[in-house]
């Protein structure tokens, strides 16, 4: 990819972050990076254009920056799983709250004014679903969590948790929101450690 | 309230709920709710006014549907607290997972561009909260919770998780993901109905 074309989906995703897509104009992004008219639309035909290698860059940020350090098969899943939540709270405190979920404000925004957008965004939060119900299975595989999980739904329940409880700190400005709930989420996922811990809803 | 105020307040926000508050211009709630541009700004000084109203208006439609509904003092306190996710479930079940939560939305999108907004979302989020934490100190007292339960942190954890699970099933399009994530918000709520588990994070 060229340099100004990584500049530029840079300079937009950040705008995008803490202004959301449809409040940054292409003029913002321009003035920002410093880019021409002219250079701009030489690499994005449309802002729409744009805002798909906004998702994927958000996309790669994510998984350098959370998932391919927690995701490392070396250690223990719930070793894993852990790390995946530690790390998040760490994010967060150090920008001082402000932002939250890249992914999680633009699906947000967009689900329900742009579908492709939102097949997008489905496929993104199917594919963290995924990655941590294959955790919990090979949890279960060496004996740390019960068969009394189901990996798809205990997955998708931290998957939600996480991203309210990082809305939750963004809103309080207040990394101490987040932890708690990581916190309580870390109670919730040993419900399923313990196999004579059998709970219904 | 006037007629026409109210009738401004409803249509602004419906639309603000489905695209957004900035994505929202007054020009736009001046062609949908057939008012003038005059008469609107006889009632509100600014779009940012008008943006208080819709915060408190949908705030008074929330009391009165979920909160008000559940939270009826004639029954035990934890059927209070398992009707407010319930009701939860059935809108969103009605609405087809369009539009997600409006507090929760504006909140995300507003909450790190306009401060004044942020604040009174936070305090939003607080008194959801301190209702929460109200139920759960009243099944402390009878014996319905045990003392191993946190008031404030199971509330705030309730509202983080509800909050996520709104915005994956308005993602995914889908009422079972949050359907599923209420399931898996009342095993953890049982985590502190048994007085012999006791869990660690």
């Amino acid at each position: 990819m060229s340099g100004t074309k990584e500049h530029i989906i840079e300079v937009a995703s950040h705008l995008v972050h803490l202004r959301g897509f449809n409040h940054t104009s292409i003029g913002e992004i321009l003035q920002e990076s410093g880019v021409g008219k002219g250079n701009f639309y030489y690499y994005f035909r449309s802002k729409e254009e744009l805002g798909y290698a906004i998702i994927e860059n958000n996309l790669r940020r994510f998984s350098e920056e959370v998932t391919e350090k927690a995701f490392r098969g070396n250690r223990d899943a719930l070793a894993q799983l852990y790390d995946f939540l530690n790390i998040l709270v760490e994010i967060h405190r150090q920008r001082h709250c402000v932002g939250g979920c890249r992914l999680g404000n633009m699906a947000m925004e967009m689900s329900d004014i742009h579908e492709k957008f939102r097949k997008r965004f489905q496929e993104v939060f199917d594919s963290w679903e995924a990655q941590i119900a294959d955790l919990v299975r090979t949890a279960q595989m060496s004996g740390q969590l019960t068969s009394h999980a189901d990996p798809a739904v205990l997955a998708q329940f931290v998957i939600a948790s996480i991203e309210g409880a990082i809305l939750l700190a963004k809103v309080k400005k207040d990394v101490r929101a987040l932890e708690c709930c990581v916190e309580e989420l870390k109670k919730y996922i040993r419900i399923y450690v313990d196999s004579n811990i059998v709970l219904y809803a």
